[in-house]
Parts: C-alpha cells; sequence; structure tokens
C-alpha cells in the first residue's frame, strides 16, 4: 500500500502547519492522536462522508470544498450545543487532484480552521481511483450532560428554524445549469450559500438550556424535523408560509414555482431547526439579537397520536403539501 | 442529498443494534455522539479510509472486510498502547452493494466488536459512483501521558516486532492470481493474514513503560521502522535475517526469492514494530510469554550521525538490501 514518497512530502509540507496549534495531533507524527478533555465536559463526536459530484460539484474552487467538509461537520457541533475542538481528515484524492488543487484546499481548511478555533489532529490521505472522497470527524466539546438532543421536544412546544431555508438548494439549482437568466447578485448568494455552510455554532452553544430538542437542516427542512419529530415521539406541523428564505430564494420561487419543493426538502441548509416550550419565546428572541442569527417560529409540536410521530408541512390553504419521503444520510 | 427511504429503514436495521451497548451513541439518533472519558484517561483517536481495490480487493467476502476497516485502526490503537472504547463508520457504497453484501458487512463488525470490546456510535452512509470506501475513526483510552510515541526510541535501544512479517503480502500476491500451485494450507494462512488482521491490543497495552517507541507495521516494514527513526531523530538497522517470518512465507520466498521485497516492503502486516533498551529483554520475554505473541529482536538503535534519521535492512552477507523508498499513507 505504498505511495510514492512525494505523497509524504506533499502531506508533510500541507498538513502538518494545520495541526501545529494542538498539542493531541502530536504533529501528526503518531499513529494516532490524543485528546484530553478537561473533566465536566463531555466529547461530542460527528463524522460525515463528502463524495464529489454528490455533496460538492467536481468544479468547485478547492477552498469551499475545504469549507464544506469542515462546515458540515461544525453544523452538527453546533446542533449538539458543543465547542469546537479538534478534528481528523480522511482523504481520497483521485488521480486529477493536482498538487496545485490540494494546496488550496489545505488553504481552505486553514481558514476555516482559524474562524471556528478547531485544529486538524489527524487523519489519512490515499489515491482513489473513484471521485474525491472526504471523511471529516470533529470533535466538539460540551458541559456535561448538556448536549442539545433531538428526543426532547414535547406537545405545546414551537418549531423555530435559524436564518433562511432553500438557498443552498436552488444554489445547486443554478450551478446544474439552470435558469442562466438569474440576476448576478442573487447567483452569488444562492452559490454561496451551497458551497460554504455557516455553522451555526454560536447559537448552538446559547441554545443549551433553552432548546428542548435541535438538528442541523443537512436532509431537507421536512426531513429533518421528522427525525426531530421520530425521536421525540411527537407529531409537528410546519406552516410553509411561515419558513424563513431570502430575498433571492423568494425571486427564484416567483419565477418558477416548481421550486418550492426544492426550498422545503432540497437540504444542504445547514441551519438549526430546534423546539422549545411557549415560555422559552423571549429568551429565544434574546439569543436572536445577541447571536446576529434570525431565529424564526415556523411550526408546532402536538401529541403523536395514533398516526405515530410525523411531520406535515402545511399549505397556504391548510392543505398538506407533500414534498416527498426525504432524505436521510445520517446514523 | 436525500437517500431514499430503504436506505433508512436499511441502516436502523442493520447498524443501530452495533450501537446498542454503549450509551455515548445515543442509539444513532443524533447529529453526534457523546463520549464521556473517565479522568485520568486520554482519549486516542485514529482515523484511515479504506477504498475498494486498494485496502482490499472487491470479492473479498464482506465480513472480513469489515473485519480489516475495523482491525486497520484497532491497529493503530494497538500501537499507541490504548484500550479500544468506541468507532464512527463513515460508509460510501458503490450501485452494486447488495443489502445482503451491507448485512453480512454489518455481521462481520458485530463479530469484530465481540471481539475486542469495541463499540458504533455514530458515523454517516452515503452513495458513490466510485468504489467503496469506509472510514472508520476509532477511540481508545490510556492512562493520562502514557500513549506509546514513535518519537521515543535512543541509540543503545533495540528493535523488536510481533509475530511474523510478509504473510498479509504474500497473501494478497496469491489473490492476485499468482503462484496457483501453493499449498492449500499456505494459500489459506496468507490470505488469512491479508483479510484479517490481527491487532496486537493485548501486546500494545502490556508494552506502555517498556517500550520506548511503537509503531504498527501497515506500510512495510522497513517504511515503518523509518517512521520511528524519524521520530526519534536516530539511525536503525534491521538485520534481513532476524526478520520473523511464518513457514507458508518461508516456502513462498524459497519457491520465488524475488518475494523477499515484498516481506520487507509490502505491509498490511499489522504487527507491531517497538524500540526497548537492553535492559527490558527479560521483560519483553516476560511479554510474550504472558501475551502468547511472538516478539523477535530483529535490529539496533544508534545516533543519527551525518547522514540523519533512516533505516538499513542489512542482508546476510552484510550488504544493504534497497526494498524502496516504502509507503506513506498516514498523517
Amino acid at each position: 500500500m505504498a505511495e510514492p514518497e512525494g505523497e509524504f512530502d506533499l502531506i508533510a509540507r500541507l498538513f502538518k502547519p494545520l495541526a501545529a496549534d494542538h498539542p493531541g495531533g502530536l504533529g501528526l507524527g503518531d499513529d494516532a492522536a490524543v485528546l484530553s478533555p478537561p473533566s465536566g465536559q463531555d466529547l461530542v463526536v460527528t463524522s460525515d462522508a463528502l463524495v464529489g459530484g454528490r455533496h460538492f460539484l467536481a468544479d468547485d474552487p478547492p477552498e469551499t470544498v475545504a469549507a464544506k467538509a469542515l462546515g458540515v461537520n461544525l453544523s452538527d457541533l453546533a446542533a449538539m450545543g458543543a465547542d469546537p475542538l479538534a478534528y481528523t481528515l480522511a482523504a481520497c484524492w483521485p488521480a486529477d487532484a493536482t498538487t496545485a488543487w490540494i494546496e488550496a484546499f489545505a488553504g481552505g481548511l486553514a481558514a476555516t480552521q482559524r474562524a471556528h478555533g478547531i485544529h486538524l489532529v489527524g487523519g489519512d490521505t490515499v489515491r482513489t481511483p473513484g471521485p474525491m472522497t472526504l471523511t471529516v470527524t470533529a470533535f466538539g466539546l460540551v458541559p456535561t450532560g448538556q448536549a442539545l438532543r433531538r428526543n426532547g421536544a414535547r406537545p405545546g412546544d414551537r418549531v423555530f428554524v435559524s436564518g433562511t431555508i432553500g438557498d443552498a438548494a436552488l444554489g445547486l439549482h443554478l450551478l446544474s445549469g439552470n435558469a442562466p437568466l438569474t440576476e448576478a447578485a442573487d447567483r452569488k448568494w444562492l452559490i454561496a450559500r451551497y458551497r460554504r455552510p455557516t455553522p451555526r455554532l454560536d447559537l448552538g452553544r446559547r441554545l443549551r438550556g433553552t432548546a428542548s430538542a435541535a438538528i442541523d437542516v443537512s436532509d431537507g427542512l421536512v426531513a429533518d424535523v421528522r427525525h426531530l419529530a421520530e425521536e421525540s415521539g411527537c407529531r409537528m406541523e410546519i406552516v410553509a408560509s411561515a419558513v424563513p428564505v431570502s430575498d433571492a430564494t423568494r425571486r427564484r420561487v416567483a419565477d418558477d414555482t416548481a421550486l418550492s419543493a426544492a426550498v422545503f426538502g432540497g437540504g444542504d441548509d445547514y441551519e438549526l431547526a430546534f423546539t422549545a416550550p411557549p415560555a422559552a419565546t423571549d429568551a429565544i428572541a434574546g439569543i436572536a439579537a445577541e447571536t446576529g442569527v434570525p431565529l424564526t417560529e415556523i411550526g408546532t409540536v402536538s401529541e403523536a397520536g395514533g398516526q405515530g410521530p410525523d411531520v406535515t408541512l402545511r399549505g397556504a390553504d391548510g392543505a398538506v403539501l407533500d414534498y416527498g419521503p426525504g432524505g436521510y444520510r445520517h446514523f
């Protein structure tokens, strides 16, 4: 399983500096990293694989591929209310990944690390005959027992979501060659939302003790709220007209109403969906003001009843909108 | 990024039971796992990616692919002297991975978990147009500050290796269609050594405080001892005739002397190479007796000198054997 010697030099040059600021990486010189979570803290662990052509596009810039590989994992930490600590990267490079590409990718990792205070501590690098495949495993800290969970929603709670929903799915739709006449500023916004997740770490941290359940919106709003409903054993209803969308998304959907399905079901938003009791409404408004992240009430939680836990998306006329079964990527 | 609903059912059925015995997996129902390392213990973290056709063969049985995906990571924990705790799995399934295949794979994971006392706590599952790609991130515990490192070897130390070297490389050579006339028992042994790593966890644990440096032999004996030399800033010499080989490997090399290069450079042995001062010789013999794992002295450590850290493999006549630059997969 030997790689050419040049691979080692490349890795040493590009990736060792990413581990320089965390003692647990042991300078990437050992078989494994060593983490020492302080007492009173739980270690939160998440792992996501990104496949080129499926989770990012082959011609996405290397910097944004790096931002996404790390960002989707940071988003999982945010959903648990955890502070970022460290990560490992297992990178499978295809034959056409040049040194220049990998160099720019490492630059993107460095920038994302700096933005979120997280450090590389280890990993693996191999060649693949298939598409580029990047698996990041990220570690975060949360005070013992205070991690946000999916299973705490209760009947009477309200459902909230951060930021805006649907941008990333419409960005992907544009990148796939659709709607070339879309206004330049809208294109830029939607595509950036697809390529560069904005993990809501500060929000997640502040929701500890206030949210009753939380998840990050990666598979699609309806699918992810369904996970909250299933894990909490409740029924949830989302009011479609309450779901916050950006001006760019509003304009795209006005042009092509069929895109509504992509807004509610498309995924890749990396916003947080969460529940909280009505008594928390003021606290949530305060958190929105402090973090500068809009938090919007989009629905309600009720008893599961005879049909069992599920989610319903209700349109303006009260009709139930069906945007398919929704996705499931994680286990 | 939605997967069909059937994917969720499959995952729930096959993988949730693998997480049933570890509370930190949260039943695989959340965005992340929660680990709570006890105080006085460091958490050791390792991550390895396996690509079908490169790190295992497309027609390897699913049970052994599972044993290998988990085993190579357990071997890294062993090299650090850590006790297994938990792991995540990010699995990229190709289109031709059937439910029956994934089911047998999950069975292999269950058996390997039981054998080594480790539990699934999370991960990710996606589809890929490329070859199957499996990234395991494994977690182990070691008393604070006692992890075995690569950088502790000192001039005067001896170099040791566990078990036998070269079997896996010759097993792969057979599986690649070579030497069909090899005796059935030898075939079986060599192929099993390629497909099923035997992570030396008990050995690694007992080497804490005795070995001065350690690594697992994954890239090839010479390449991995070179990592020890480089991290420790020493020169190391391996006596080729001292390197322990199985009877099956001895017979294969007698048939085809060119296979020597595969023995010393081929990798996938998942034995431990380590150094220790001469005063530890009796302790090491004791550890071999207690664990039932043969431990063989194969070389010596000296000052790096003017040429810098490196490794030399010396043949019977004193000549230096050159088996190429050796591999490097990890960072």
